[in-house]
């Protein structure tokens, strides 16, 4: 049986988790999957002696060159995050033909092309089920499972940390601010929650989810984005009224060549499965043409489900050992007029509008809203405190841009105090 | 670029899905999979015109000589369901060094031992993703994302039918009867329904679904059975009381070598992921050691999902050519001392007991549990009418044995006038 060394890069809570993980089910999968792995080196910023009560002192190496340089090492898994020196590493192993596998959806979201090229010239494999939802096997899903498929939509809860906010902001009717000073307090929100709390996170999956999803390349910046922060108890309880709750979905769609791609706070049915992903959980759901709609359900961080998911590409890498595949984009490294991105989407809305209390203020808005062609699908009026009001109207499908005039149009309406939120229903 | 030649074994609802998908995803599977397919032959047991409607007449053939003797075909598709003749013909292609793909449940739960065995001899794959959930892609996330896991608790619900008539009862309060024969018009339910209802089939799915998940295998026979024909609207009623719902649960569970595997009508929480399968969808929920709970969430059957995942199949067989790999199971042939499995296994219980309304019944009756080590967590007593009331307890986790024991005890006492249900609990 072929010996399989690998290098582990970065012995932070994902690499140590892996470095566990090998040692442990080392038998198991010689036994089960036919593969003997062992950690040759790992990598680390300086040697810290708490690294040496979990492996052996010779193990680890502050120079990256000695894992580049031993022939022995034919997978390197990446566990280190951030953009450098984690692009430079890769670039260096995948040339060197070894095998990359990582759990940096930074790094992958922005430089997957090139390392897909430089893949395909050495022959190295490149796997990075990690990146995108943690241990939830979703990009093996849609590269192993679906191939039968042309898939329209897919819909993510793959922030664990808004999904934290989120759950108890609709479950506790807590604030925003509460929330988020709980979800720190338990190390499920950074000092500065700002990658999660604006959507920056999402992104970066959405962006790996739905190029492979779409067989189209969609980088970052392609995906409009809008984060959490907004959100107030109140629109929660308009929510739950409707029967809806406030998820942050990554949403992307296909419909012939247009593609969208989108992160937002969305209102979806509380009988939607995805509600069922309640707390640091992470979901997607997915349409294809063939399967209808499935979902995958799991824990979207956290040591050793991202490990789980790390380890299960190293294994799957060493039976596609010298027969590896690589993503086709139809559009390649541009966009192409092969795809086109669509930034004017369709979608459900939900307002809530303060207003004075007078006659015809209902019909004036509607009126606004016709205007654009946008129709309503639910009104409910509070009852009238101090001479002001508040309507809630949820839309059927309008264009983005429609509502937008929509929104201004209305705003600029005399007896329309202002307008506290707007936030996408998704069907 | 590799032809691979597949023949179809059946052309009926799987069949034809399967046949349609391949001719109509013909070059996207090239283009994006590299993979060439093509439909050479279809086996059927008479030649019915509307076939040629469908495909060429000259695809089709009542011999399954035909298939066997093309050195062409590569790969056969197995879509007749039954055990024979697919049986034979499978054991025929495998020996012929045809890789087989099937959907075939009853077949595969049956005989699976004897293909694996052929199969490894000649080189040949076997695949059988769509014989458990349909287009949910549970098999390959067990062998392929899993990996590095040690799987310790499967929670299937993999019966469509059962799972209708089950939210049917619960959404909207109908008798299981009543909901039997809406089923039954809209094509959900066979005429005769027992093989669902009565929980056989979600046997047939469970024991290769646990047997991959512990690898182990687990015969039919070994499975503890019992279907939803004796739950009735007031079972539904209490389980909502208490914040359940109650589903045909496919259980299994794994710790140390000691294997348990059930399928029963179960409650279980209203906020658990796998309330989130309603209707005819299907949902599979597993622990993993590193993973720890991930759920895959489809439509467990229909055309197009099966279809969906016979062609992934056929697709990942194609990319495994002359590398197949194949079931490692810890027991072999038969039941070893490396597994134990486990009857006696321990579970919440939710009886609801009739009882004449008389002073110091609760004290009996929880005197029984107690000398059976039976310990409750809820008890409901409702209002007395006509000298009879009725009490629903809830009990913590207790051994199966002594839980039955209890119930004879309770049934027994002068208080007592019925047990009107026993219903296990899942946490």
């Amino acid at each position: 049986m072929k010996i399989y060394q690998v290098a582990i890069l970065g012995f932070g809570v994902v690499g140590s988790g892996v470095y566990r993980i090998i040692k442990e089910n080392h038998d198991d999968l010689k036994h089960r999957e036919g593969v003997h792995l062992h950690t040759k080196r790992v990598l680390v910023r300086s040697l810290k002696p708490q690294y040496f009560d979990v492996a052996p002192e010779e193990l680890f190496t502050t120079n990256f060159y000695n894992i580049l340089n031993d022939d022995d090492v034919s997978i390197v898994i990446e566990c280190m995050g951030g953009v450098e020196p984690a692009r430079t590493f890769i670039l260096k192993a995948l040339k060197a033909g070894k095998t990359v596998v990582t759990s940096n959806k930074e790094v992958i979201s922005k430089h997957w092309y090139e390392f897909e090229k430089i893949a395909k010239q050495s022959g190295a494999g490149l796997y990075y089920e990690a990146t995108v939802g943690g241990g939830i096997p979703i990009l093996r899903t849609v590269t192993d499972s679906m191939q039968a498929n042309n898939i329209s939509r897919v819909l993510g809860v793959i922030n664990g940390t808004t999904n934290y906010i989120l759950t108890k902001m609709a479950e506790e009717g807590k604030t925003y601010e509460e929330t988020l000073i709980e979800a720190q307090k338990l190390g499920y929100a950074e000092a500065d929650p700002t990658a999660d709390v604006e959507g920056y996170d999402a992104t970066y999956k959405l962006s790996i989810l739905a190029s492979m999803a779409f067989h189209a390349h969609l980088p970052v910046p392609t995906i409009y984005r809008e984060g959490i922060t907004g959100l107030s108890a109140m629109d929660f309880q308009t929510a739950k009224q409707l029967g809806y709750t406030i998820k942050l979905l990554a949403i992307g769609k296909k419909q012939g060549n247009s593609i969208e791609v989108r992160v937002h706070p969305t209102m979806i049915s509380k009988d939607h499965p995805l509600c069922g992903a309640r707390g640091v959980f992470n979901a997607v759901f997915l349409t294809g043409s063939a399967v209808d709609d499935i979902m995958l359900y799991g824990r979207g961080a956290g040591a050793m489900p991202t490990a789980s998911a790390v380890v299960s590409d190293v294994i799957y890498a060493c039976h596609r050992d010298g027969r590896h595949r690589y993503m086709t984009f139809v559009n390649h490294e541009q966009m192409s007029d092969q795809i086109e991105l669509v930034s004017n989407f369709s979608s459900g809305y939900c307002l809530r509008i303060l207003v004075t209390d007078s006659t015809g203020v209902l019909s004036k808005i509607t009126q606004v809203f016709a205007q654009h062609n946008v129709s309503l699908s639910t009104v409910l009026q509070t009852q009238a405190t101090d001479g002001e009001a508040s309507i809630v109207m949820v839309t059927h499908g309008a264009m983005e841009m429609d509502m937008k005039a929509a929104v201004e149009g209305i705003k600029v309406l005399d007896c329309v105090k202002s307008v506290l939120s707007v936030i996408r229903v998704e069907e």
